[in-house]
């Protein structure tokens, strides 16, 4: 660069997120970022029918604390052990900004949720990332690779993969890492189980959740965090005042009551992507074990790229991430049966 | 601390921002934040009744690309040159993160907004606070003061005292300040003037707006900046991808387009203003020339905390300010004209 620049160099040289494309359309099967097919809660509707314009003259509640009070019932855990976020990635931020200073190093796995290495960046931080096994499993080394570092970040079940990591090996880093375990469970209610109990268990554990996927509430920015009061009380001073504003406080609060609603649509997806995987299969295409809304498709001929670009031509936009592993395979989010039926049918031709 | 904390050392110091209370009930006149007493326009309650929930599923538009291009209609200038925030609150923490290391300088003047330096404290910056003159004016060596400095936040008006600074020393600063100048005009639609040109005329200068006080939106989360491409871009790159959620993009552009209801309301709050001032004159209580939707009021006492309580036993929500300078004042938001009446009614009994 040349020219003077009033950013900080980190800033200089990152490059930003690129987010999933959103595109509308009637005639595109948009299955790219792991949207919920369905709608959120019908209770949803109904409190925003009931809701008055006038109460946003005003500011929202700091400390979301009618939502924490309801999510600590969830996990049977305090309302004070709850920090809610602008989205989970609200949380992540909050979390890099906590524990990493300018210099410092986080971890994470890889290939993982390219956002961490991101908010290292925009920290002035490095982000060492943990090449997975050949299985996408964690590495025997983990701890070793992860030492000097202040937050290790590992999405549980892993995007892009969807696969899980076993909980003894989870246990094991939580126990001897001496910094943040930071345990992104955005995915969490796709699968078997998840970690929300370690938080009681260790000092340094942080599980988060968001209501963009299972809850179909991507549009409306809601995640949150369980940790000690502690870790809560610190991230406290570095949440913005107002990070969640009204109807987003209201409409998570009606979609986190109606846990049956949420549920049985956890069930359609899964039921849905059964029948794509075993479809799949007779294609002769091979995909990771999914335990997430979302599948890690791998076509016959090993190239992501160009399953990709031949579903994009035939107006199905799914997701590719180059990168010498994940080039191999297309990220599938699951839409409806009639999506997932369309995607087979188009594949059929590839 | 003798516990081990996991805590970055300036979060351990510090203390987070107090934001100010928002509490409900009939009987109390708030007048504490700086809300606007009027709902925000009937358009936005239209656009709520038409919005179906659906919509929710996805991921809101991450550059809020259709809100940008009515801001930059607003302004006249490019749609490339505007960024939206999660209320401009999330604007100030994207202009730290981008402009001010680990170890580096911002500057602000005090008395002001009390976020400026605890965004720095955040960073494991430190702010610089510039002493004003006992008049709340702008002192004539501000540029040596803040000269080593990366970036400096001045709010024009500036709260919590409400008075503006003369555009010639403003413009001085931008011309020979060598970091980013950040004119924050949360209050300058109430104002006799503003700086939005300067964004054209200098390279480091970015405004900043929101849509809290005058549009009546504190509830939706909805602020920007302008500044040229090149900052803007900058802090795209720190931008949370999908910091704004899909009804306060639909919300604000109801109230960005209505722009007669909220200039209606200005008014409206100006003439409630002149009378709670010619009140207060008469009960001998001074204040600040006011160019804002607040006031900040001296008791004949000179005794603000005494003036805060004495309102808050009267059911009278107001803001008081410790600090040897402001703790002489209170600073009272222009309510409906009964709410002011009201006020004026107590403050007689003072």
């Amino acid at each position: 660069m040349s020219e003077k620049s009033y950013f900080r160099k980190n800033i200089d040289k990152m490059s930003g997120y690129v987010p999933g494309k959103q595109i509308a359309g009637k005639n595109i099967i948009k299955i790219n970022t792991n949207e919920n097919p369905y709608p959120p809660s019908p209770n949803v509707a109904k409190a925003l029918k009931l809701f008055d314009i006038e109460q946003l003259r005003q500011y929202p509640n700091p400390r979301c604390c009618e939502l924490c009070n309801i999510i600590g019932d969830l996990h049977n855990i305090s309302e004070n052990c709850v920090i809610a976020g602008n989205g989970s990635d609200d949380i992540l931020t909050m979390a890099l900004r906590s524990f990493v200073g300018e210099g410092e190093i986080a971890s994470c796995v890889t290939p993982t949720y390219s956002l961490y290495s991101i908010l290292a960046d925009i920290q002035g931080a490095t982000c060492a990332e943990i090449e997975l096994n050949s299985d996408f499993s964690l590495p025997d080394n983990i701890l070793a690779q992860i030492a000097n570092s202040k937050l290790f970040l590992l999405p549980r079940p892993n995007a892009p993969t969807g696969t899980s990591f076993e909980m003894n090996k989870i246990k094991n880093i939580c126990e001897k890492f001496k910094g943040i375990v930071l345990i992104d469970e955005a995915y969490a209610d796709f699968a078997n189980d998840n970690c929300m109990s370690l938080v009681k268990e260790f000092d340094n554990v942080i599980v988060t959740r968001t209501l963009s996927k299972s809850y179909s509430l991507a549009g409306s920015r809601f995640g949150y965090a369980v940790a000690n009061e502690n870790l809560i009380n610190g991230m406290l001073k570095v949440k913005d005042s107002y990070n969640v504003n009204t109807l987003t406080q209201i409409i998570a609060k009606e979609a986190l009551l109606d846990q049956n609603y949420f549920k049985n649509n956890v069930l359609k997806i899964k039921e849905t992507k059964a029948y794509f995987l075993s479809e799949l299969d007779k294609l002769n295409f091979s995909f990771l074990p999914s335990l997430t809304n979302f599948v890690f498709v791998k076509p016959p001929d090993e190239n992501g790229e160009k399953m990709f670009n031949f579903l994009l031509e035939n107006n199905i936009l799914t997701r590719f991430f180059s990168g010498n592993r994940t080039n191999k395979f297309v990220r599938v989010s699951i839409g409806t049966m009639n999506d997932m039926k369309n995607t087979i049918n188009i594949l059929k031709k590839y």
